[in-house]
């Protein structure tokens, strides 16, 4: 999860990569599924990589969906999609930051699950860490990111 | 929008009297709709006051509904009609914090959405703000509120 | 429920008739909000006899929303907010015939609620009939309506 | 689409025999998710033949998939889901018929998507056709559903 239009060079270029890893380890990519932004680059890095890609959409416009997503979801519910990104999800993932992002951590901590924080601001650490001990990771490398993932996947 | 089960004694009182004050300007309480916490309190406030009030409820579940919600409108779609709670709101006050209750507040900043925070956490004040100067307005008291709303109406 | 642009007069002509006599009995009248066909008819009905009337939109533009509608619920869901039309109301009343029309039709008799069709197709009352016995009825004349819902409403 | 838990031993067999022939196609199979009825039985069928089988559950409740699903969409948005089976899917095939399987005929039409009716009532036949003569094609046979399916795609 990330930013879409206005995601930084930093937050594509770790989306990018950690698509490639997340899809060498075998694993299944989910994103909001745009072509814009932290979902189409990591959508991108792991068609590099042969993955698999869920796109989730928030509109039923073709036009917008990243040509890196292999399976696109159509919901038409704009950001109530969220809540599906992230209860679809084993681990949630945010690059970067911005208010749809936060509103799937907020969702993600609701639905129990797991967020990791990639390269994310003090403000952000601080409050969802203040939100929930237990379920917020920071992480400042790709590669740390999927040690992590390895970790919440084995305590399954 | 507040915590449910889990709200404290202040954040409720703070509920109730808003929800008095609410109604008492001839306005319309949108709360979440369930019969805990902030919504369950501000619902009571706003009917002490012979105010109108909806509820959005999370599931389709008649038991869990307010008695003091007038119209209860039944999404069935958990935590996602947070997006609507939003949407159908013209200012969002947040009455302490939580998850869900951060979800609304990053979607309403993501709907370009006025919100209020009031007797919120130092964390969640200094996030909120820093995803968007212009949405986050911070209030301590239940008075203070409804004067920020007076003048974000007065400004549309 | 009913057809939007497409709406015979008949069939807005019914509507009409209908909102006022649900305004009438002190019921509130839901509908999908927007400002054309049979949800805006119904919906005018309601407010020349002074009902309270919801509208629970399917995108987030003003423009679309009924002058009659009061409380605008914006669920920006597209058609997948017809299962909350249903879902929050005690009765549901078919003024005509459409697919969205149908969706609600089948998805009320997915929920177990009563449906009533009024002026609706051979094709429509035989197929609904077939996929429920006991939650379709058949009317001709909103009076008609308004005395089968009293009889559904006795019997909760 | 086809009914859940009540579906009929033919509407069964010919979603399994669907399934199979639409993952020799290499088409992606999608379904409502659900370990039950015709949605169990095609995704069956789609692994059987080495297929992607993709499930849009109306629930978060991991006990309810069916095994034969390789990647869970998890809506918790109960039927408002159909919405999206239909408009995520390039061809919407009904194997028998139900409340919910009508649903999503009528959201389908509603989309302007094309519809195969395989093995249907006269009642729903004659119906759905009424809305709409376009989008409503009947088949007797899985091989007749694959047949309609690609001259569907190739006019596309």
């Amino acid at each position: 999860m990330g930013a879409g239009a206005g995601a930084s060079e930093i937050d594509q270029q770790n989306a990018y990569k950690l698509g490639e890893m997340i899809a060498q380890q075998g694993w299944v990519l989910l994103t909001g599924g745009r072509n814009v932004g932290v979902m189409d680059a990591a959508s991108k890095g792991a068609k590099a990589a042969n993955g698999l890609t869920i796109g989730i959409l928030p509109t039923d416009d073709s036009s917008n969906v990243s040509d890196a997503v292999d399976i696109a979801i159509v919901t038409d519910m704009g950001n109530a999609r969220n809540n599906i990104n992230v209860l679809s999800s084993n681990v949630i993932i945010a690059c970067g930051m911005g208010a749809g992002t936060a509103s799937e951590i907020a969702l993600a901590i609701k639905a129990n699950k797991k967020v990791i924080l990639l390269n994310d601001s003090e403000e952000s650490k601080i409050f969802f860490s203040s939100l929930s001990r237990d379920n917020i990771f920071i992480a400042h490398l790709p590669e740390e990111v999927i040690k992590i993932v390895k970790g919440i996947l084995s305590d399954r």
